[in-house]
Parts: C-alpha cells; sequence; structure tokens
C-alpha cells in the first residue's frame, strides 16, 4: 500500500438533451461508481450543452485540473456531435482521418455507405488511442488525459469497460453504511461532526432516505481504508444506539 | 410576444453522494425539465463535491454568467451540509440567523429539541428570501440571483415550485418530435445537418434508440417558437420519407 493521492478526475456530459430534461443522464453514476471501484474518484462532473466554445474552454480547464477527463455524447454522425473536432481544438491538434478507425469503418459499411457523416465518426485528433468495443464499430478514442466515449448507455459503458484497463487507478474507494429508522439527522449531527473529526481521511456523508417501508438516515463513510471505514461505522453505531435508535448496518433497503 | 433573449440559468448541484455513484441524481431533470417550461433554459450543470472553497468558486463563476443559479444539496443538519454558508461568503455576506426562518423552526420543534445543528438550517446569508414550503420546515432561501435548495427530491420539487411564480421567465421551450424505427442516423446525417442550417432559431437534434420492441431514431426540435419547430419536424417527417423509412410523430414510445 502506498501513500501517494489516488489520481483525480472529472467527467463532462455533453448534449443539449441533458439540459433540456428530455434525457435522464445515465453515465455519471455509472463512471463514478466504477472510477471509484479503481481508485480513480471522480472530483467534479459538468453537464454542457452542444457548442463548441463551451466545449473546448471545458475540456481546457479540466484536463489542467485532474489527472484524468472522461467526455460522454457528441460522437455520432450528425450535426449536433462536435465532441471530437472540439477536443482536437482544445489540445491544438489536427482534426484528421484515424487510420485504423477509417479502415475499420470503411470495411464495416457496404460499397457506398460509408458517407461523409459516418467518416466524421472516423476522424479524430492527430494521435489519438482507440477506444474499441464490440458493441459498435465507430471507437471511442483518448487523447493525452482525455479519455472520449459515447453518450448511449451501453456503448459507453462497454468503452469505459474498454479503456479501464490502461488506466493507471489508486487504492480503491471503499464504504461502509450502517442505517436507522426514525432517527432525525438533527440529533445524530453533533455527535458525528464529533466522529467526522476524530476520522479526517474519510468523507462521512448523512443521508436521510424515505421509503413506504419507512424513513431513517443512512450514515456512509468512504475512504481508502477499509479497516478505518468499518471502525468510523461502529462508533456512528453506538452513537445511533446512545441515542436510543436500532442501527442496522449498511445502506437501508432501496 | 417579445424578441428579447430568454433568462439563463444554471445548475449546481452539491453532494460527495453525487459523484461517488451512490446515489442517482434526479434533480437535474426535474430543474431543466421545469425551467424550459417557464422560459429560462438551462445553460449549464456541475456536480460538485462538499468542499468549500469549489462550492464558493463555482457560485461566484456561475452567479455572474447566468440569470439565474440553483443549488440543490448540503442545506441540512450535519456536518457535511455546508451550502448555506458557502453561499454567504460567495456573496461576501454575513451569515446569521433569519429571524423568520429562526422563530418558525424554533416553533416546531418540542423545547430543547431546537437544537444547535437544526439552528444552522435557519442560519442564513443576510437578507436571504425563504423559499417555503407544507414538506418541511426547514426553508430554502434565494440571495441576488441564486436560489437554495434541498437534495431530497420531493422537498427540492417542492421548493421549486414554490419558487417558481417569483422568477421573471421568458418564452417556454417546446419541443417537437419525430422518430422512425430502423433507421440508422450515418443516413439522415445529411439531410438533417440542412435542415438545422435552415432553421437557425432551433436546436434540432438527433438521438437515437434501443428498445425491446426494436431501435431507430429520434429527431428532437427544440425552440420558442412552437410552428417553427413543428415545421422543421415536418420536413425532417419528408426526409425519413425519401430515405424509405416510415416517420411517426412525437418521441417513440418508452
Amino acid at each position: 500500500m502506498t501513500d501517494a493521492p489516488n489520481p483525480s478526475a472529472a467527467l463532462i456530459v455533453i448534449g443539449n438533451e441533458v439540459l433540456s430534461g428530455r434525457t435522464q443522464d445515465a453515465n455519471l453514476r455509472y463512471v463514478a461508481t466504477r472510477l471509484g471501484e479503481i481508485g480513480i474518484p471522480l472530483r467534479e462532473a459538468r453537464v454542457i450543452p452542444d457548442v463548441a466554445e463551451m466545449i473546448v474552454a471545458t475540456v481546457n480547464e479540466l484536463r489542467a485540473r485532474y489527472d484524468h477527463v472522461f467526455t460522454t455524447g457528441g460522437i455520432g454522425p450528425t450535426h449536433d456531435d462536435i465532441t471530437s473536432e472540439c477536443v482536437a481544438a482544445a489540445f491544438g491538434l489536427p482534426w484528421e482521418p484515424h487510420p485504423e478507425a477509417w479502415a475499420k469503418m470503411a470495411a464495416s459499411y457496404q460499397p457506398g455507405e460509408f458517407n461523409a457523416a459516418r467518416q466524421r465518426m472516423a476522424t479524430m485528433p492527430r494521435g489519438a488511442a482507440l477506444i474499441e468495443t464490440t458493441v459498435t464499430v465507430a471507437p471511442g478514442f483518448s487523447i493525452g488525459n482525455v479519455h472520449v466515449m459515447a453518450g448511449v448507455p451501453r456503448v459507453m459503458q462497454a468503452q469505459f469497460e474498454s479503456l479501464a484497463p490502461r488506466l493507471k487507478g489508486g487504492r480503491p474507494v471503499v464504504s461502509r453504511a450502517v442505517h436507522a429508522a426514525k432517527l432525525p439527522e438533527g440529533r445524530i449531527a453533533e455527535g458525528l461532526a464529533a466522529i467526522q473529526a476524530r476520522f479526517p481521511a474519510l468523507d462521512i456523508g448523512s443521508y436521510p432516505y424515505y421509503r413506504e417501508t419507512g424513513s431513517g438516515v443512512a450514515i456512509v463513510a468512504k475512504g481508502t481504508d477499509p479497516a478505518m471505514a468499518a471502525l468510523a461505522i461502529a462508533e456512528v453505531s453506538a452513537l445511533m444506539t446512545s441515542l436510543g435508535a436500532m442501527p442496522v448496518q449498511g445502506e437501508p433497503p432501496s
């Protein structure tokens, strides 16, 4: 085990459809969960429209600030798919046919069907490393510390899993949880703050829940040391008991 | 009808639990949909952790750039609920008991139960306007162009609806859609770009869909002129027919 800090990551969700409310984003949670598991915790996410200046500025801001930047959306064949050329512009690189992607895509279509729109999906920043999957012939790509993936969740997930073994991760972020019914946050808050103060290396979160089967509060401790997280949650359990509640290990049933 | 541009909005989702993947955010889509309906389209969203410097910097960046900024999360009683004091810091305002909120909350608890943790929920930037609901006694608030709401979706939604009549909206953003089964985006892309070019006031998006009942593509035109959106979608329908597809009005069944 090393004490070096984990690498950091940001996610850029690109697409008018998420900002208009048409589409419920499903990529943030997937990427966040998987990045935690491989020890590259997600520090920030942004949802931005299909606007070139915005994509270029956001990519440049975040690639300077975090070890990895992931993007989802905007790499299809239509006019609103502009992520790839914007990433090239952000890096100041030519946006040009990627020989390997071009050859594979050309071979996958019937004669005459590899048209200008589809050729755009084989056009990338010079030097891009392909992110290939069996789900679609159109690849994602990495350039520098920016990883460009599709917006459709099943394609994005396949691309993430194809990419993941190439990422140098850190210590996995683990969580331990306890919950108690009918315990208001306002009653546990003071004792919980004291526990958080004793475990500065952990993120301890308090999350009220409301279920048809009842309401209560869940306390979650996250960090890279499973024993420390378990110890903190044991202290939270004792705190809950001292307040007359009945702590139950783990998250509340969903 | 006026030609003045609609006011703009940004959303800040505050909470480690969204960035860790523990919690699926449901507030972005709700806020995005409702803001479109009242003519204050959402231009950007950010998901950030419970880190003071990050909250302060993000609030200040976005309140300068957009007409309205909405925040969700971090206004409960526990140690990780720091949104309210961070918004005060962003504005350079004292963070102090709000007389009306304090009185109402104090009256709602049993003697001795309005403790220090709960008192934090009645502590706000000086001059805050309360966002009150019947769902909870702890209010949200507006200060300047920043609207601070809870993270729990049912509370956030009630607060948004309480606030909405006070917001000066613009022309509602409406959408018209058509979809066609078995039509690849790569075949419609060229004609679609030409239609988008003829309707620069509309956002025309292309969204492939994959259902158990079949796959295809949905084309959505959004804007503040319903007749123009309908006209563009009529042109898209004709394009689909010319490509041998069978256009069906509206979004594909979910």
